[in-house]
């Protein structure tokens, strides 16, 4: 079976766009050895000016005792680049026939113990698996931009595809340094980019129809939801918000406002099967912590990151 | 007219809920003389409470120089409440017959030059300021929960307001420490709670079909969008990510994507008039900086919010 997630060492990196830079500048930060592949070397002056800037943040935030930059080889070859590799992170341009063709062969040259990670952001692995002959160890390992500081890594697998590869993926992206999310279906934009997708087209809605300007926009978001948002998420910041009663009390009075045109998304049938979903979930991510400890903490953290950015602005 | 902004030293708060409360709490941080009107004397004990919550956050954050809690007296009639008050903040319960009522006697007991802000969040001042004989200064102010905290408040006017009131407010609200928005158009749910119950209705569908759990909708914004929307909100980020071509080639490269089933919202007409108002809106808030210059503020910043919340958490 595959290699056990913590004695990953050597990590080949497909790709020298600002995705594939930046997942390279992450292992690095973290102490693994990384082969980058750049299909051109034209590419090579773009991709350190990628790898330089995402260093600097990478210093900040606190690097791994083993992280250096000289763990660093790139190559120009594909077959070369996958020598040794323990782990594959995949950062190809998202076009399907040049992705297929990539697993295909990927798919032959490269171990079946070895997990291969696509951080593809619009493609199913359903499609990219098409051709390849050792699809069961292939997953979606999808990055949020900028790669190198987001944490968030989106993980799940194609019809073909192991669900241990899927398991190890979590585990090994874990250790690594990211949050993983092990998605429960395969769906058009993962769950991240499907949140931010549908405030977006609100956003866009808006704008067409002379309600907000994108400037409006922006200082809505960044004074408003998002700093309660980077603390709780928003189910959480639901749950706290309504005291006592958390998520059940949330839904059940302001459950008549989701007909309401407060966008033009309009909601799903809020069934007791729904209801249950999102209250038993909160309640399972609370545990026996009580709301007021809850509601304390973020104010902790939303002090923490006004004060961060206050100081970032001014220094 | 109305008092010169940067005189106001008195401000009345009518109610004593976590918005209420809330909103004493940060004006009484920011120096003025509050007076607050409870309904009852039996919500004075969760007042207090809500009273104190804050006060220790807006410590934390830096009070200024005449914040005093002893410059708050609480009544509980309204006429009581409003003698000498140079602004109003109303945040009664959410119930148009209730605040109508409260307008038409606010209307006739505080003086014309006076403007009264309301924190309502789900109705429309036109239908607020229906039975008030001077509706001309009153507007919406609309904090975002909690409210001692997040910075935004979202200000309109009804169909009857004075636009001069509106400007004012603007200007209260900057300088009494807050982000104000002003709104182009009286529309429901405002401009930022509708980015977010876009957001919610999308999380609620994918929860009712099994896409999701409450936990995987938090985990996925606060490790992915949530960290950068705190820094750049949504439009500038898309305009920075997209580098040289900014938000220009952003619509022209994702355009079709718009079409994508990655969220239930459908998106508007791509029209050029819509390319050019985002272009254009993007343009204008980027200034003069190069996008390579606006990438570092934001690594930056992202980097310094993501140490505050580990120090957070781990403190």
């Amino acid at each position: 079976m595959f290699l056990s997630p913590d004695q990953i060492r050597r990590v080949s990196s497909i790709g020298g766009g600002p995705i594939g830079g930046g997942w390279a500048a992450h292992f690095l930060a973290r102490g693994y050895d990384v082969t980058t592949y750049l299909h051109d070397p034209a590419e090579i002056q773009a991709f350190q000016t990628i790898l330089n800037t995402a260093w600097k943040s990478l210093t900040d935030l606190g690097l791994s005792q083993r992280a250096s930059l000289d763990r660093l080889t790139i190559v120009y070859d594909v077959k070369e680049a996958v020598i040794g590799a323990e782990f594959i992170q995949e950062s190809a341009p998202e076009n399907l026939q040049m992705k297929q063709a990539l697993y295909q062969t990927l798919g032959e040259i490269v171990p079946a113990n070895v997990v291969i990670g696509s951080s593809t952001s619009g493609l199913m692995m359903s499609d990219i698996q098409a051709d390849c002959s050792t699809p069961e160890r292939t997953v979606i390992g999808h990055p949020f931009n900028p790669p190198y500081l987001l944490p968030l890594v989106e993980i799940v697998g194609g019809e073909k595809t192991d669900p241990a590869a899927v398991k190890w993926a979590g585990e090994f992206y874990n250790i690594a340094g990211k949050a993983p999310l092990l998605m429960k279906k395969e769906i058009p934009g993962f769950v991240a980019t499907r949140l931010q997708e549908a405030l977006w087209r609100e956003a866009l809605h808006m704008v067409a129809n002379g309600e907000a300007t994108p400037e409006d926009i922006d200082i809505a978001l960044m004074n408003g939801p998002a700093p309660r948002m980077v603390t709780q998420g928003q189910c959480m910041a639901f749950h706290v918000a309504c005291g006592e009663g958390g998520m059940a009390t949330n839904l059940d009075q302001f459950g008549p406002a989701l007909k309401l045109p407060w966008t033009r998304l309009v909601a799903p049938e809020l069934t007791q099967e729904l209801r249950d979903r999102m209250v038993d979930g909160c309640n399972e991510v609370a545990g026996d912590r009580h709301f007021s400890d809850m509601a304390a903490q973020r104010d902790r953290e939303i002090v923490a990151v006004l004060k961060a950015l206050r100081e970032s602005r001014i220094g």
